[in-house]
């Protein structure tokens, strides 16, 4: 069993089955939508790294579904009106972002319910599980994520999906503290850049859980 | 008002005062007690890069409540016996962090209540605060913090202290989901390298945050 | 200005005026949905004595909003299939109601995402707020209510709707140790039967904050 | 197996035996301290009817720890100088319960760290656990009770102590809301009267879990 280690790959000694145990798994993908990944100029919110995973992503899903793991998906959903963020306390991001990568012309209708930004761009198949009342970055965070988990008895959970470095990495700690275990799938996620990849993904190692390939984790599943 | 966007020092625009007024403002020092900052063979959990700050942080903190701005200090306590950790579920860094830095001699003791390893080696003066419940990564989680800030009507938090890549880091999180406007002081954190440091605080500057020099910070504050 | 103490109805002394106040205060109005006020026999969760107040709660909604009071529809909405109830960790009332009650048959229906009981019977006008991922008594578990009220600096909470005795008292529960002000309107919520209905709102007027009726709280808001 | 549904003692049908399981069960104790308990003048919030079950809690506590069964003590806690209640945002009972008792003369006191108040009246005994950053009504807010249950794979919960129709019932609703399985003991809770006790009992055995008496606990439990 392999895992990256503050990014080196490396074969794990024994004492971690429980992270790749079919058993009381979830795999959660984050915010796989439009509002990010949206190749149009008015895309609110764009992550177009992210764009390269939708199609590796889909095909981890079929075989997660195949051995019977459920996958949860995650969106950030706000009201319209803006209530919850502009017009209430703004998100950090709204304010920081812009002083690195310049003015986000439409961020305004980030995630806007009734919008096209809140459209998955992932595959959701009957069965799958939505959660999306996510409204900042953590997927635990004012969401029935938790509550969701417990009543179906999870205690592994696997992330995929956008922002490695920070929607990701918030809600690896999130699960972390609530007790779940932590897998990130290194090649189904996607931040900032490669740097913040890299770092986020070092941290996740570090404190937070396992760094796998999905191919890795799909064969522990298997055996 | 200077400060630094993804690792370079920059005069920010117009619209961040509100991060640097002292008012509705409380200062949150992370984990510096003997637990992590003992210079002895049995420290549980070592973080000896912090044993550098803890000097300028009695000296910020003192600034800061002469300004009238509240000291809340954080720390890890866990209960005699391991129920809460090691013998109930396992904190995920007690299994992930030795695959890089090796064996922890001591960790089973870390931040037991009743040991040497809860008190505190940076000062606590007569009307500075303290949460002690908790038990993982963030200040936040599961402490009474938030509840205190919101008695106090606290909505800017200044963070130092220890482990900028992970308490610091997910508390940070934690802070800006909440709705906090949230400042974390170069200066006076550290992590577990160069390079960790160096990323979170990238991390912050770019979703969470402002990441600024203490004696910036104090210089608006006295304006 | 006048509430019910331990049942009775008397002019207060001075200090309560923040309760009364039109500013940062919210309407609260719970579970006025189908799946409690359908007039059919496969009502999933009948609570037939609140059909009676459903106009008398427009026509306050109405008052309130003209104030410039926003209301905020509470709704229990749970997932299909059962994940997150009776196929989860079943709600406990699912279990001991019956006990009072007798069997109630289309039960497992309750609260299912895109089936009719939870449409609202009460008037959602254009501006009012929705929230809906209450999955079992409390509107604050797991939702996204205390982080919505946060946004809208809301101090005082007015709950209306149904079951006195249980998801009104619960939520008053809740929004009094989450520091917010609570006025409950005795002649806008129903119960179990007049005994419970009573007592929930003795236990509110003891415990949690003003139990009025809307009326007077109208009259309090217009002078 | 007998329980009491609304007031009337009943043999109840089968399907409800993991509410008498010992496994994953925990005993919480709520608020049995000096500051309620004391028969002193200067009692800052006197509940003098729990008195009376001061030596048969001891004694139900002792049938349980030597069945197993870990018993947890909850007490409230709060700072010095008031900065978590009267002096940040008073608890609502601190303005309303005064409206039905009168003035109570030391209640500035109630709960004040390093003070006598916040002492056990009950033994409690090496093994016993205790949770004290309870700062309002329920066990669960904002304290660590959760966490730790998690941590103890606990899913049943039996609930004694002090308030039947306040700090019991609410932590009730959150125990049920949380997907605990719930009894509260009709014999070792006491409430502001008779007929809140009767209330507030009523209210849990409808929605929130069982009413027992404590020796038909303790037979379940042995058999």
């Amino acid at each position: 069993m392999q895992a990256y280690v503050y990014g080196s790959k490396r074969e794990l000694p024994e004492g971690f089955e429980d992270y790749v145990s079919r058993k009381n798994t979830a795999v959660i993908s984050i915010d796989m939508h439009e509002g990010h990944l949206a190749d149009t100029p008015d895309c609110p919110c764009p992550t177009p790294r992210a764009r390269d995973i939708v199609e590796p992503l889909n095909k981890f899903h079929r075989a997660a579904r195949a051995l019977g793991v459920p996958i949860i998906h995650i969106r950030s959903v706000l009201r319209k009106g803006g209530v919850d963020d502009i017009n209430g306390i703004p998100s950090a991001w709204r304010r920081t972002f812009p002083l690195y990568v310049g003015d986000i012309p439409n961020a305004d209708e980030h995630a806007i319910e009734g919008t096209r930004w809140t459209n998955f761009v992932t595959e959701v198949a009957e069965g799958d599980l939505i959660v999306e009342t996510k409204k900042r970055l953590s997927a635990f965070y004012p969401t029935d994520l938790d509550f969701l988990l417990r009543n179906m008895r999870i205690e592994t959970v696997i992330f995929d999906g956008g922002f490695t470095d920070c929607c990701v990495l918030n809600s690896s700690f999130d699960a972390s503290n609530h007790n779940y275990r932590v897998v990130v799938l290194r090649d189904l996620v996607r931040g900032t850049n490669d740097e913040m990849e890299d770092a986020a993904l070092k941290i996740v190692s570090l404190h937070l859980g396992l760094v796998m390939d999905s191919a890795d984790l799909l064969a522990a599943w298997r055996t």
